[in-house]
């Protein structure tokens, strides 16, 4: 049977709400039929694209040697504290259960250096997609919701330097192509290139991160406001300012901008910065073996928020993810107005986001110490280094499905054959048994096929279903030709060029099938869906 | 790199625990590395084992035409309650998100009854593979943990009486046999009917769920037991439990026990057996027809725990599943030295579960009211009635685990081909660089490939973490031959009878590979698992 979703549930649309009263029942309560604040269901032709895009980079992460594993949902308390600086405040938490406490993950990474940490492992690559939680202002249009999917790959273990960070730099520029995203960059930058530079200009130690986290916002605003947010809000002097600035406005090519890094005496004399700019050096030999090095832009003032990274960092825009500008008019609109133009478009009235693309479609970076915090051993060398990507699924979801055509072609099930039966009159039964034995054979042989739910369908009836479901074929019981042990085979969705339909004998029919689905598509529907990811047409 | 994962995480042993004292850092807090309480992490090739297992029930499903859906891990707690009657206080709840009251989900079919009705869907096949939260002693011996899957299939919509009721029986049993579980029985029954019969027996219409949940545990208990505890603790007169007794000791072959159903006046003339029985008769063609019928055991004793049923409910064991004798001995034991026995079978102390077998591997049923009761509309014909199973995922895992050999022909990786670069000498530079190419080159051509993460590492080092991936080839590049532009493709794990190796020109390297992985595995690790789920190798 098709599925009838009268309400397609689309990735930038709220959950739809229906207010649901109950006048000849008033012992239960009214209630609201929606999906808690932040979340949504996933359906139709949404879910077998999503479901597409991560079996594709799944095959990137196995393709690489990766292994996956499954964490609990839900973590003790403890061991996600004290992870996320700021935001974890916007940690879930569950109510106490007979003396544990526990939070629903906020992130891949830190359940994987528990797991890590806590199995004694030496080196792992593992893959893990699964969703996190964040109890953050929801904003659908920008994508960010409460609950979302992460889709990670890391490489824990001591290796040769910038080894595994410049596999890690392939399988995210793998990951995006192989769902057919190709016009991006790379930011990349370095923790400790960063942490030298702002000490060479001055900046006390303690106040790193906060300036840090002012110059990561060069990507949207102006220099001049981030210069007037270190000095106002960070108390920063201007000539340290002003220094900074020379430096977190470089950015270029991966290896004119490291030349230009390696000219300077000034930082080459910090420790810190020296031992950052060796490794992006040796990084760019092993990025230009793996082909990927025009993807990459060195950028200084990639900063990144969390406070977890020891080394490489980098996140990947397209120009689709950038901020499209102002929709005119919008800024003379009253805030009733805009609620209620909100409202229009199907969002909640209190989601205060504007409309800004999709942001960053992957990030990530190494982090070297935070297996450590869990293993808690004294030996500062004994914490498993690690680097690792994430991609921004939701929001590669919502490129993929922007793409003109896709959803045409996509269909919610892989039915590819229904079978029907034709007759009438008082005598006919309506082969409704019968169906359901053809429609074993093919189960059997692994042919996706459907049949009306009816003793006596009409035609119509099976026509419109088999339209529904999208079904490239369909297998007709007649009346006098099924008596002699023949179905007849006839293509559909040919529109005005109908198919007249050929006579296939019973014991005949599974290979015919097979064969001829292979002419049409290849395998099947998923495979189909697969290939239109990276497909040129759409 | 390959995995080491010192500690397999099997499915019937808790998780590890480790307790990390960290003198030098007063501040932080001590704590345990550990898993919350029934809950564990899933990796290595238990993940393998399990992921094969989803793909291959789900590929069942696509089979008949469901689409699959994602609804978010909590709900609004009013959705949840009145739901699942006494188990309600089984449910989790997370602590109020700003007036917001959610809980984590306890089944999947509640949720899909939610979204049914929340998008006024007339009908739809779909399944659902995810987690779902009880607050139950977790029993790991049992398979009963705090956080589980569940894997469902539902066909909501009105159509012909028992037709999709028929098909989801057949889902069932093609879902076990894709498996390679062939030794099961599916236990079958009828709300209708054994509300009448008890009905005819003369029970009060108030008392039937509490009798009915006598009656169900006839699997476990004797007649006595059962009898004792319907006249003692559901105040039943004894006439009438003997009544009872009449009828729910019957069980057989489908047709037989429905002959004898259809013979029994008293039964026919109460207007609800009478329609079970009309019902199931239907059924009986049907499951003809799919040929699925000698699987099938009538059992006028199963009654199933939840409210919501309202016809056909079933579910299915495996001799495998049934309870194993006692250990001798285990009776002697003191309380004590069961918690010490328990804890050196790596099992919680406070786990109270006896050694039973892991219950039934699936169960299911028709439920035509739950919808309605979020679409609440005043019409009683306007729920949308539904029938589903759910494959106790979890139970099945650790019957495909317990096969001889599969443990020993599962490799956590897909990696088919390992690089390696040999030579020596101060002159020698490892080929790193020129390693990554051929990585590279491999991985565009959708093989799985690793290399080992160092400037010039030994032979011994490359073959053990090729050894460890279990990968079936080897590239090497050689010091002379390289710079001629070939490699050697070696065949690996062949023990005694090692390879010498043929000389392959790099630009036909992936055509090579291909050809010869086509050979030795037909496709990939992937195919090669699912294969050997239903191997008769095992």
């Amino acid at each position: 049977m098709s599925t009838e979703l009268q309400q397609p549930t689309g990735a930038t649309v709220d959950a739809p709400k229906m207010r649901v009263a109950k006048p000849k029942a008033p012992k239960e309560p009214q209630f609201t039929l929606k999906t808690p604040k932040g979340t949504k269901d996933w359906s139709d032709k949404d879910m077998v694209i999503r479901e597409a895009i991560f079996e594709t980079i799944s095959k990137v992460f196995k393709r690489h040697g990766g292994v996956t594993i499954d964490t609990p949902v839900f973590e003790r308390r403890e061991i996600l504290s004290g992870k996320y600086g700021e935001d974890s405040k916007l940690i879930y938490n569950l109510e106490d259960q007979g003396g544990e406490l526990t939070s629903l993950r906020y992130d891949l990474t830190v359940p994987f250096a528990r797991f890590v940490a806590m199995n004694g492992i030496q080196n792992i690559k593992r893959y893990h997609i699964a969703k996190v939680y964040r109890r953050d202002q929801p904003a659908m249009t920008k994508g960010r919701m409460r609950e979302f999917y992460q889709c990670d790959f890391d490489i824990a273990g001591t290796y040769d330097s910038m080894v595994p960070d410049a596999e890690i730099l392939s399988i995210a520029v793998e990951g995006l192509t192989s769902v057919g995203i190709t016009d991006f960059k790379v930011k990349v930058n370095h923790r400790k290139i960063l942490d030298g530079l702002f000490e060479v200009c001055g900046v006390q130690l303690d106040d790193v991160r906060r300036v840090s986290s002012a110059v990561d916002k060069l990507d949207k605003a102006s220099w001049e406001d981030v210069k007037k947010e270190m000095m106002v809000e960070k108390n920063q002097p201007e000539d340290v300012v002003d220094r900074i600035g020379k430096y977190v406005l470089l950015k270029g090519s991966f290896r004119e901008t490291l030349d230009v890094l390696k000219a300077d005496e000034v930082l080459l004399s910090n420790e810190s910065a020296a031992a950052g700019i060796k490794e992006m050096e040796t990084a760019a030999a092993y990025l230009e073996s793996f082909g990927i090095i025009d993807y990459l832009s060195f950028d200084l003032s990639l900063a990144r928020g969390l406070d977890y990274y020891t080394g490489l960092i980098y996140e990947a825009v397209t120009s689709a993810s950038a901020p499209p500008p102002k929709a005119e008019g919008d800024e003379k609109l009253s805030s009733k107005d805009k609620k209620k133009k909100k409202k229009e478009q199907g969002l909640d009235e209190d989601d205060n986001s504007e409309n800004v693309g999709v942001g960053s479609i992957l990030a990530g970076g190494r982090y070297d110490k935070l297996v450590g915090m869990f293993a808690g051993d004294k030996k500062k060398n004994s914490s498993i280094p690690c680097v690792g990507v994430s991609f921004g699924i939701e929001r590669i979801f919502s490129l993929v499905k922007a793409r003109a055509g896709i959803m045409d072609k996509v269909r919610p099930t892989s039915t590819q054959v229904y079978i029907m039966a034709f007759g009438g009159g008082k005598e006919w039964n309506g082969f409704l048994p019968e169906r359901m034995t053809v429609a074993k054979k093919l189960w059997e042989a692994g042919i996706e096929a459907e049949f009306l739910y009816k003793a006596k369908p009409k035609p119509r009836q099976q026509f419109d279903a088999a339209d529904k479901a999208g079904c490239p074929l369909a297998v007709i019981l007649g009346q006098e030709e099924f008596l002699k042990g023949e179905v007849k085979v006839k293509e559909l969705g040919l529109g005005e060029e109908s198919d007249e339909g050929i006579n296939v004998k019973l014991e005949d029919l599974t290979a015919y099938l097979k064969e001829k689905l292979n002419e049409k598509n290849g395998g099947g529907a998923t495979e189909e869906i697969i290939r239109l990811l990276t497909s040129s047409e759409i």
